[in-house]
């Protein structure tokens, strides 16, 4: 049992705040969820770069993946030294923050500031846990649109995501169509395939069997005794559909982790470097992670499809008329490119201005935030061509 | 708690053998392994087809993969109905038992018969579990020679094997060079690239993190408190790299399992018509094998390189001089069909003859079990052109 893993890495409160800000929602009135049940006083964690203009038409908002959090962009001085989405996100750069202003919220059901199973419930103060219901990519942005109504942000000028960001793209599109002017999703998909329900669902499956996991109440664990073991091979999953095959050659081939060698006998759990790697993230993922959080979030991906109650797939995507721009990757194994030029497709198709662009690099689904010298131009043209 | 599922799904000695023979070799003068260590007493079961001739020279040798065994066809009046390359071998068939004689043995290290995990320990007659070594493909062809001395084959005419048999294949050139005739190597590898590696290393760590695995000393639990758990999700990761995405889309879609319907309110437990599947392949896994032996040919595998203690894979490539019928699948995602073309274009290289066959299946790396129609077509044609 190793003491320095954290039994979560949720941020809570009274931990020191970084840049985010936070509004409470649904006091009172509680948020009616996809699933049928509520949740009160929701906190949503977000952080901004600019300003917002006079008539509120130069907001962007920024939509983040799995494991992401509010903090796109620029130093924070807490856990990671930058923004997840630096090289894009700034001054000058793609998506310009000397001229837009740009919202990023931490998901609901997150575990960075926005409202989680790591969260207090709001009964007795103490963690949601167990008791914390199954969310959608919907009920993501419908906590979204209250934190817009609060910035007084009425329309989006762009609502820009890669991977479950697309997702909720997409979803902002659907749910608020006259919120939204332009769409950038990117590495994604309008449905959530079998295979990719059943990457999620081995992640599922690991926790489950990590028994510090303790059916989703171990926040009163002591340090090192959570369930870090069950998210460290549900992260190894994650890790290796996130890369590739040529990738994983390159950077790690065959070679021995720990100054192993294959000549004075072998051992079961002697570690090849590949393992050493995925090793290290699943271990490095408790320290800023939850893992209810990673389990809420992973079934909210499962669910998503834009066509669900909407009449199908093909229906739901007529009704989105909004100029986009979408990005695929040729090396996404998890979420092929095929994917991203079935929305461009589908858009086209009902006559709705949409643009395709594929990513040119070998990293896989992490490289649009890899190879960011091609996801940015991209993304700063699209924005340039519909002026706030 | 499923008292049904056995704590091992290993054959044992006492259970009905089926068509199994059995060989005990390395007795008193214990086998060494590649590891160092040496184990005595070894078992081999194998079952045979057709008959050997006069002069020796019609035996083939069938290779299985991770969770095979030695029966690859006909009736089996056991656990499976058939075997698993009916279609392929038989009376009649690309692999034709009418004219040659067909052996195929369960590998070291297996649970069906030969020495494993599972199997008595000489010294004590407990199973090894946690004292069994890691071996290494190398040390599965050292038995299968062995066995070769005894059934009078002092050369192969063709050393055939999928996957993992496939690895077997290239090991015997390599090993025994003067005892192979020819080789068909079918959706395998010359050497486990980072990411095979990384697959294999996300089961071993689900089956570390089931505390019924018991360090692998699980044998005497109650029936259904083995590592089934653990093992199930290896087999997950597995089963999921064995298929492809299109086909999980056509068989499985988002359909929901179990009589769930989305309309009344989500569950994380709910599962999607594909989890169902999974899971249903996982619980299957454990009545007809056993954890230890997964994990033992798994990092036998991870192991795999031709090239280990040779200078090298080209220099081993170019030690392989007999004619060889490589195939591929172009839908294989865990041994994608660029290995087998290094396969083909190294010994091509090097002036051996050699054949590259592509088979034209969405179905994955289990294409080389489903599409018979297009895998024995060219064995046989293979055959043909080197009469025995």
């Amino acid at each position: 049992m190793d003491a320095s893993l954290p039994v979560t890495g949720a941020w809570l409160p009274g931990m020191p705040a970084g840049h985010r800000q936070f509004l409470t929602i649904a006091k009172g009135h509680p948020l009616a969820l996809d699933g049928g049940t509520t949740l009160s006083d929701v906190v949503v964690a977000y952080e901004t770069w600019g300003s917002l203009n006079a008539d509120a038409s130069n907001a962007i908002l920024i939509c983040h993946a799995w494991t992401g959090d509010s903090h796109a962009a620029g130093p924070d001085g807490r856990i990671q030294t930058g923004g997840w989405w630096d090289g894009v996100i700034g001054p000058g750069l793609a998506i310009d923050t000397d001229r837009w202003f740009v919202v990023c919220p931490n998901v609901l059901g997150g575990c960075q500031g926005s409202t989680g199973p790591a969260s207090p419930h709001p009964a007795d103060g103490k963690p949601y846990g167990s008791r914390f219901p199954v969310i959608t990519i919907r009920d993501m942005v419908r906590v979204q649109a209250r934190l817009a109504d609060e910035l007084g942000v009425g329309v989006w000028q762009a609502v820009i995501g890669g991977s479950m960001g697309g997702m909720q793209a997409l979803e902002w599109a659907l749910t608020y169509p006259k919120r939204v002017r332009t769409l950038v999703p990117i590495a994604t998909c309008a449905q959530a395939t079998a295979q990719q329900i059943a990457w999620g669902a081995i992640g599922r499956r690991a926790i489950l069997l990590d028994e510090k996991w303790r059916g989703g109440d171990y926040y009163d664990a002591e340090p090192g005794d959570g369930p870090w073991q069950g998210l460290a091979v549900a992260r190894m999953v994650a890790q290796v559909t996130f890369r590739s095959d040529n990738v994983f050659t390159d950077r790690f081939g065959r070679e021995l982790a720990d100054g192993a060698t294959l000549r004075n006998g072998f051992d079961m759990w002697q570690r090849f470097e590949v393992e050493r790697y995925l090793d290290h993230h699943g271990e490095k993922l408790i320290r800023r992670f939850d893992t209810n959080s990673y389990l809420i979030i992973g079934k909210a991906m499962d669910l998503h499809d834009v066509g669900r109650g909407r009449n199908g797939l093909a229906s739901a995507m007529a009704r989105i008329t909004v100029p986009t721009l979408t990005m695929g990757i040729w090396s996404d194994m998890l979420y092929p490119a095929y994917q991203q030029r079935q929305i461009h497709d589908l858009l086209r198709s009902n006559g709705t201005p949409s643009t395709y662009i594929e990513i040119d690099s070998p990293h896989g689904h992490d490289a649009f935030l890899i190879n960011l010298e091609q996801v940015g131009p991209p993304i700063g043209a699209f924005l340039d061509s519909y002026p706030a």
